[in-house]
């Protein structure tokens, strides 16, 4: 069994201590089903928030982006990063206004990245990020050479100082509210595929692959 | 036709410029079509993102949470935030590991959040906040009370400095991947709901309104 993270004063969970989870399965569990991270970084005193995908490698979180992106060489300088997954599950519609609420299942992580500068783990952070997008993907395509993995800027932080909010099932409503005629319930919501597009200039009889076809974004549920 | 916001050195797209969209109404529309965001601000340096609903309304955005939230009592302290809401459009599936990319439409929003303060300003905060999440619900719904006004802190950040990024289309691979036996193209993912869910306490003989049987997050495409 795997240590829980140890809970700091950024990360204990103050308004609903209910909400808050350091178990790390339900971190990992969180982070492995997500792909799009919101990483928050301050230059300045001025906050900057960008999305981008990410992935997660043992007790390590990768992003990666162009050498030349802004953000990668801010955050390659060792400054404090907050990164935080939000996996939206449903509406929460009750009765009053008020106790309306959401769903969710989210993890914020604090920490300073860590530049990857070998080939061979640059080359395992770009295999672990395609996989994270699209399992069983990284097989199938040309992999990356190396004048293309210079002009990829890799990081790496430490799952160290993390932790999830869950917030699951029925509204909650003030005791007197639940004699009004309003419907009260969930609305679940999820990330589900359209039918694939293929590229203008796909080469002719190639078919869709299974890891496409078949892609879905709740492994375990 | 509403005047472009300016772009500054914080909005100005840097690395993919014709990514970059400063047209008001191509804003507005992202924002109008979401309705989580993702707020960053910064305390002594250290940097902090947490996922929120928020509201447009007209030429701001509104943002609520508990008055003891401790990212509502550091964002009213008036210091700088940057808010980014993000819609996945779909995954671009290139030949090469290294063109993969996400068709997605972004906004970056920078400023300095103010308390709303009024009763009949904070009621219409409430109202467009829920309305953004669920279009028709605030009819139907017990309005805030007094008291629960007072226990909401609403901010309001007007949206002038702030850009928007969007990727749409085909992936773009290298002129001699297009050779390759493999299958390239965009997979579409969008938000959508399941079957509406009950409360376990709901009153026999209400079904469910229009405004959820019929929910779409996409109410242009």
């Amino acid at each position: 069994m795997k240590a829980n993270v140890q809970p700091t004063k950024r990360t204990r969970i103050k308004r609903i201590p209910k909400r808050g989870v350091f178990d790390r399965d339900a971190i990992y569990s969180i982070l492995d089903e997500g792909f799009i991270c919101h990483v928050g970084f301050a230059v300045d005193g001025e906050p900057f928030v960008m999305p981008t995908g990410y992935a997660r490698i043992g007790d390590r979180l990768v992003i990666h982006g162009s050498a030349a992106s802004r953000m990668m060489r801010s955050l390659a300088d060792g400054i404090e990063v907050c990164v935080t997954v939000t996996l939206l599950d449903g509406l929460v519609l009750a009765r009053s206004a008020f106790h309306h609420s959401m769903n969710y299942r989210s993890v914020v992580l604090f920490g300073t990245a860590e530049m990857v500068t070998g080939e061979d783990e640059k080359m395992e952070a770009l295999s672990a990020l395609t996989e994270q997008i699209v399992p069983g993907r990284w097989d199938d395509v040309r992999w990356p050479t190396p004048l293309e993995l210079k002009a990829t800027t890799v990081l790496s932080l430490p799952i160290e100082e993390a932790s999830a909010k869950v917030r699951t099932g029925d509204p909650i409503d003030d005791e007197e509210d639940y004699e009004m005629n309003v419907w009260a319930g969930v609305l679940p919501l999820s990330m589900v595929p359209g039918a694939p597009v293929n590229d203008t200039r796909l080469k002719n009889g190639i078919s869709v692959p299974k890891h496409v076809s078949e892609y879905s974004r709740s492994p375990s549920r």
